[in-house]
């Protein structure tokens, strides 16, 4: 079993980057330096356009030459078909592990292969692993979307009538999407003046700033033809894996634009992701699906299109923390898991294209919001300060409503099972690296 | 002056295409040949590639050694700066205008090159000009907003608070963009079973298929540094010019997904773009520039980041006409012009980067229905059949409500005075050419 074998590449049992994840990622050797398609195994970063070039990959089915080499995103590789990714995937475990097959020890036993393939994670730059045609966005926790709409309209009318039907979701920006580790500036834009829209608006930076806590699913495979929906059968195929994603939201804005169009100006500013795509076979492998969610989805039974009594999410634990210009360390203020969304990602994906809509090779969706049934797991300011009465403990000097500048958010995600029946070492860690950002001050236009 | 030079190639009177338009596109020579950057002449497809690699364009400073060449969009060519835009033009008018000067005879003189660049326009096929990073659509008719708010919430809330304020718009899907004359498939979704949205929805064909009028404006010149907002000042260079453009809309999907995060999967099945990029020198060039809209943003004035006195839109005169599988000829339903929209496009290109969103080379701002005070010049079926109240008369056998199968949608867009005082000839016309589409039937998921 991959998941308990061990690999010669030193990986310290905390990492992320178990043999069991082979995540995908695209990275430099320096920060301007030409960008390479990377795998991660513990410390190391490796190139996998050196590993195509030198004839590592030549054993996998279907892999086109240039699926790595030339390329400076993911998308050629992602484009493929399921079969290839699994493929590729296996062959890289092949790599790594610790054997006595000569065919597997390519890597092992050439010194000078390694010295170009593999970096340290520390001394490379990470970036967008996808260059992302479309990104959409969902709001697929039942939790979350119940908790704003009891913020904003009452108990009783919390949920919208179409929100337990389908998957209520918008287009985004992808023109603003950032790898983890750049900063975000305050946006200004324009405010309610007061609470009575009748006043207008005034232009100024943000006040109310806020995180959200999603993961995105990677589309992968050929992209269907215009008006031919997708299926449930074809949703599994069609996503490659994961990473995590800070949607970054102005409230105050939000709040002001967003009637009857939706949010536009107060989440097009910054979204923030994870830089490794961690894959669907390695969640799946590693046993992490979620009870599906068919058994929940009774009240009402959703249209036959989004029913597929075998699919659910995964049990991926996530965490957001806060750290303050002033913190020397950050606190964490959002304990939650991907299996709390009540729309899963095949069910977006089908809903998505449900009208015949081409869903491409590195498109993203974005989950929504992933807040939890406990306070203590809401994935937003908003939420947990519960519209800014109850401010969040940072540390005994500080507490917050909404952000403010010089606040680092820190999110992160694995998959570990709690067991460590069937190992010896501690069960392998899947784990998506950070997704984190520091919010820079407002620059007004004057 | 250019509009009254006439060219060595035939340009019959009423086309599209003068020496005072010089658009760009994208064609191919033969249906799945390679595509290739182009202008259009009279009934003349001109392969911009062509003269680039024949040295024609070389007097252009600045013009990058593969803005045409190799390039299968206009990215390249959009992401220069207005000075190159200018000279470029300028140089193609040169090399088309009837003249003893040998340096601008370089094409009329040179019978091989005329038969490697240019083809009839009837036996090449055009194709999307642009690769479209993020397509934003805009809702800046206050006649359609009108319209649609007295339908939908009565004559006394209409409007709703932000919208004299800011250019209300959202983002919509890149990927089903289609160049005209492709045929769109009726989208089936989500409908509302019953009036009463507790009765929840059912799945089947949309029943209240509808076109939106539009006019598109293109995103040029390098892109912002994400963060920095773009001013007024930097409006008119970035945008590169315009295309017409149909917003397909499912009305009965939108009804029932729109709320509260917008339309979604009642408009991302098609949207049809015109295959021709009309450039804002054109326009500018012909005098075609409306009134200033400042004069009519009094109550209230807009925020002053959204002022400009000296910009507004452009006199393009605009027709929707229908044409059944039954017609021999269309039947114009709308008769409308881009100078009726409140919000220009600079307005929407500056609000859209208020909060520092980058906006890149080739990305598309739907302008929004384009619907004017009278009733013959409402930009949608919803407006024009009032909820499909008042069928609109086709012919004298038919009538439409909203859109039927086999129904051709066609949308016709030009820039023309009425006058012929300074010029022997017709007054150039500065056309886009046609954004036509036929409906397909639905074919629902069983
Ligand atoms: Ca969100
Ligand atoms: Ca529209
Ligand atoms: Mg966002
Ligand atoms: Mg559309
Ligand atoms: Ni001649």
């Amino acid at each position: 079993m991959a998941s308990c074998s061990s690999s010669w590449v030193d990986i310290p049992p905390d990492s992320d980057f178990s043999l069991a994840n082979i995540p995908f990622g695209v990275f430099s050797a320096t920060p301007r330096g030409p960008k390479r398609c990377a795998t991660a195994i513990g410390n190391k970063v490796v190139d996998l356009s050196i590993l195509q070039e030198a004839g590592c990959l030549d054993s996998v089915p279907g892999l086109s030459a240039n699926a790595f080499c030339g390329q400076e995103t993911l998308n050629a590789f992602v484009a493929h078909s399921p079969p290839v990714w699994k493929e590729t995937r296996q062959r890289l475990q092949e790599l790594f592990t610790k054997t006595k097959d000569n065919n597997s020890r390519a890597l092992h036993d050439n010194t000078l292969l390694q010295k170009a393939a593999l970096h340290d994670m520390d001394c490379v730059s990470l970036h967008l692993p996808l260059a992302v045609g479309d990104y959409t966005d969902f709001y697929s926790s039942r939790e979350h979307a119940t908790n704003v709409g009891t913020m904003f309209r009452g108990k009783d009318n919390a949920l919208q009538p179409n929100w337990l039907h389908l998957p209520v979701g918008y287009h985004g920006r992808s023109s603003t999407l950032q790898v983890s580790g750049h900063a975000v500036r305050r946006p200004c834009g324009q405010l309610l003046q007061k609470e009575d829209p009748k006043q207008g608006s005034i232009y100024g930076p943000c006040q109310l700033l806020d995180f959200e806590l999603e993961v995105a699913a990677v589309v992968g495979g050929p992209a269907n033809a215009i008006g031919q929906a997708l299926t449930m059968e074809h949703a599994k195929s069609r996503i490659f894996g994961y990473c995590l994603m800070n949607d970054w939201s102005a409230r105050d804005i939000q709040k002001w634009e967003y009637v009857p169009l939706g949010p536009f100006t107060s989440k097009n500013f910054a979204t923030t992701l994870s830089p490794w795509i961690v894959t669907t076979l390695a969640l799946e492998e590693g046993g992490f699906a979620c009870p599906t969610s068919a058994t929940e989805q009774t009240n009402p039974v959703p249209l036959p299109y989004l029913q597929d009594p075998n699919y659910s999410s995964y049990d991926i634990q996530l965490t957001v923390a806060i750290q303050s210009a002033s913190m020397s360390t950050a606190t964490t203020i959002c304990t939650s898991n991907f299996c709390h969304l009540y729309w899963n990602p095949a069910q977006q994906l089908v809903h998505h294209s449900v009208t015949g809509c081409v869903m491409n090779p590195g498109d993203l969706l974005g989950s929504g919001t992933i807040s939890g049934s406990t306070p203590n797991s809401f994935g937003s300011m908003l939420e947990l300060s519960w519209k800014g009465s109850r401010p969040v403990p940072l540390s005994d000097a500080e507490s917050r409503t909404f952000l403010q500048d010089g606040d680092k958010i820190i999110m992160k995600g694995w998959c570990q099972k709690s067991n460590t029946s069937d190992c010896d070492d501690n069960p392998p860690r899947i784990g998506f690296g950070v997704c984190e950002a520091v919010i820079l001050p407002a620059t007004p236009v004057t």
